[in-house]
């Protein structure tokens, strides 16, 4: 077992639940199943045996495997999987996100995008990378249910998804979120955590703005994602 | 210079912004400025050299005082300032949270709290330690800006507390996000990141949830607060 590597073909789905979700959505990618001596003999342990069994993916009893977890993780479970392509849906809205560069904010960001119905991420690159076990961790089980399409510039993007409405999310928008028109199939854009939208952005579309206090010099991107998400998701939900 | 202590009576704002934000708020606490040599000779350097003439601040030019500081956070100015008590408003709105165990959690919160005109957090504890630099540094300069108060549990919170309506934020809660009347003044109430609130909050106020689709169990702490606090404020920013 190595260490996950970027350039790699294959990453890692740490625990139980994570490694469920994944037997569930991706069986086909799942390339074994890794059991530690500590691993409870539990429900959800059981089910995911079945799955493996259904599937006919290997299961490998060993504690050394486990040396690529961190000690203080707790992961008694993993599943090792090749790294699949999952390309967007060009008619769907989307979450469009401008170099991201945290892990724990792009996996936090799947994890609410998803639970308001939103599945299509693209990210314009560079950014980190998407399959680190760090970004699948932070999104909990959500990273196996969203589409993921990269690309190297905005106007790479706009050539795949079909026309609608784009709103990038910038300081200096003129619109407030709230008063925003929500139409039926959108794209929200955020920019990178330290530097937001570059001002180029006002071209593509109406810019909105969270308003808040100058108490703040801004919101953190994964928080002003969600404010975002569940404005634009808020009367479907009602 | 010591590594920060939970039980010590000091700690460290790194960082240009935060020691500024310090400075300015709180320049009573603030015993000491360390300036590394390889802080540049900036606006805000020069800013920070000011204010602590002005206000009798010791500074000390020292490398070594930095080996406090984890060297991939490029921290070449750092205030040392005494723990202070800035307990909440009895009367204005709060956020409460329970048992928060994440420090970059807590740190986001307090920033999106204040960035929504919202300045008194109540604390039940158990919790993280609020005083430790990696909260002041999630929090950006938000941190210097916020009332915090601890109690040992909700009760003692109630006692302080002028008699508002209380919304415990929960995953059964009857009443929907959206459909809450938003009072003058509330109390929001969020409970730990993997456990969520205890079922005897339910006898506190209406609990309340943020509905959301089942492919993910519940939202990230510190998205579910900052879309509560957005609702919550969502008139007034309009």
């Amino acid at each position: 077992m190595q260490k996950y590597r970027k350039e790699g073909d294959i990453s890692y789905a740490l625990g139980t639940e994570l490694t469920l979700e994944l037997l569930k959505t991706h069986p086909e990618e799942t390339e074994r199943v890794y059991v530690h001596s500590k691993q409870k003999d539990n429900e959800i342990a059981r089910l995911i045996l079945s799955l493996c069994r259904q599937h006919n993916i290997e299961v490998v009893y060993s504690d050394k495997a486990f040396n690529i977890v961190n000690a203080k993780e707790n992961c008694y479970l993993m599943g090792v999987f090749r790294k699949y392509d999952s390309p967007i849906d060009p008619a769907e809205s989307h979450i469009v996100l401008v170099n991201p560069g945290n892990m724990g904010n792009l996996g936090t960001i799947i994890r609410t995008m998803t639970g308001f119905g939103l599945k299509d991420l693209a990210i314009i690159t560079p950014a980190v990378d998407i399959f680190d076990p760090k970004v699948i961790r932070a999104s909990m089980r959500a990273f196996f249910e969203v589409n993921i399409s990269l690309f190297a510039s905005f106007e790479d993007y706009l050539m795949v998804a079909k026309p609608r409405p784009v709103f990038p999310f910038m300081l200096d928008g003129a619109v407030k979120l709230q008063e925003v028109e929500k139409p039926a199939h959108y794209s929200l854009v955020f920019g990178n955590e330290a530097t937001g939208l570059p001002a180029e952005y006002h071209e593509y579309g109406q810019a909105v703005v969270i308003p808040h206090l100058d108490t703040i010099d801004s919101l953190n991107l994964d928080n002003a994602a969600s404010i975002a998400i569940y404005e634009f998701t808020r009367e479907k939900f009602r």
